[in-house]
């Protein structure tokens, strides 16, 4: 993933392809899981009130999430990502985020983030001042209401450019870890994934760590337990992956389900979305996790 | 489908689900899935300066068709169509048309259609007065140019409201006709298909007619030609099918091909277009057709 400002994203946009236009954003993708899933669930964001931050308000709302976080009126746009998929459903993700980086601590809704068993933030957002001091924020405000708090490391890139201080609020404030195989080795600067493994145990209660076609361990303080890929017929486009893995996983925990149970609703979840364009579901996961 | 005023556009939005956003418009469907084919082609339509019609316009020229209709600044917005599919991919289809039905006579380019062998029109803009003034410039303008002219009839219920008009059409200006079961019996207002079919033959040079999954029959004034459908995994999504076969269609016929690979070409478009959801194609039609 890429950041970019407006002027690249209206050239690169001129020059791509059609495209399909689906709602997403990380952590909006990973709530919007978790209520396709059945779970109640908030979400806190910046969108403008122009007609892409109309659709994203409609599409989570639709779903029953409480999304209450005022829009911004004039300035920047609603943010979006361009996404390029190649045949083998890699992609490539060229964000420009818009009003999306003015969250603040003034949208940090206390109440939403008391009554929530688990508070998730996703990395990416690290990278806007506002929206970091409206982390830092909402993770004291979970805390001190003895609430769970969850980070995805997000993208490679942005633990290289935020390294030390990932570490610090794994270390220190995270409760559930989220992350992929070249995440979690950037965040400890290790050569291998078990060197990651290693570094990570121990440090949160629960580290997730996502590995593509090798499917993901859950690694606690005392355990380790391997999660199988659910297999699908063709795998069209990968995004969302990740986020939905998530989704599946925190539905799990605050449903009281095992590590490993957490794990296969997860990887029902993440088969469902790579199966097509777009990281929403198109199918309601409730009914498939059987 | 069933058109709706801006009132209950947003009031349906409001209820309906979480969705996708894909440019759409059935002949802009058509037009996209012949460039997709590597045909050229251009279209004329009308969409306001809004964030839709701005995806509308990216859509359409990235896949290389050309299209410089002046959008409508101020006044309605760009139409929508919202769409539910039901598991077995049926849709219902509720269109509020925007600025859509104000493509009036001015916005004929008339250099564009002595350009192109084939000018074809959908039936659905006849319900808008500017609109339908436009099709009979432009059809005047292609017969004086000695080019062909296409018609989908594209829902029973138009028909239903234009059946004397559609007929007097078909019958003195329409050189090749789209028409699925539903709306060449409404014509004609059979009882049966054969009828329809024994009906249409002759008031025009082809008369293509879809059939769902029993395929489709290409009647020409001598000659009656089946279409088988094409196999795929799982239909999706039905909506498009109709634009997209005539897509296929008019670019085996532009390229001379006799009628049954006209008909061939059409049923993997079609085939295609309803294995996701959106009917604008997700692969490059061209490697498609072999």
């Amino acid at each position: 993933m890429q950041l970019i400002d407006a002027t690249a994203a209206e050239r690169l946009y001129s020059e791509m392809g059609a495209a399909v236009e689906v709602s997403g954003g990380s952590a909006a993708n990973t709530i919007a899981g978790i209520a396709s899933l059945g779970g109640r669930a908030g979400f806190i964001g910046k969108v403008n009130a122009d007609q892409l931050g109309d659709i994203f308000a409609h599409d989570i709302r639709a779903l029953g999430v409480e999304f209450i976080t005022a829009p911004a009126r004039g300035g920047r746009p609603t943010g979006r990502c361009l996404i390029f998929v190649t045949p083998d459903a890699q992609r490539t993700m060229q964000t420009f985020l818009g009003v999306a980086g003015e969250v603040g601590p003034d949208d940090v809704d206390a109440a939403l983030i008391k009554r929530a068993q688990i508070t998730y933030f996703e990395g990416y957002l690290w990278d806007a001042a506002p929206a970091k001091q409206a982390y830092l924020k909402a993770a004291q405000i979970a805390h001190e209401a003895k609430r769970k708090v969850a980070l995805t490391l997000s993208d490679k890139f942005c633990v290289d450019r935020h390294r030390a201080e990932f570490v610090d609020l794994v270390h220190g404030h995270i409760d559930v870890l989220f992350a992929n195989e070249l995440e979690i080795m950037a965040l400890y600067e290790t050569a291998t994934f078990d060197e990651a493994v290693s570094a990570v145990r121990g440090k949160c209660d629960v580290a997730v760590l996502t590995r593509s076609e090798k499917g993901a361990v859950i690694v606690s303080p005392h355990d380790t337990v391997e999660v199988k890929v659910q297999p699908i017929a063709k795998v069209v486009d990968t995004t969302g992956a990740g986020d939905l893995f998530a989704a599946g996983f925190l539905y799990g925990l605050t449903r009281g389900k095992p590590l490993g149970e957490c794990g296969r609703i997860a990887a029902v979840c993440a088969a469902e979305i790579i199966s097509h364009v777009g990281a929403r579901p198109e199918a309601k996961l409730a009914e498939l996790i059987g």
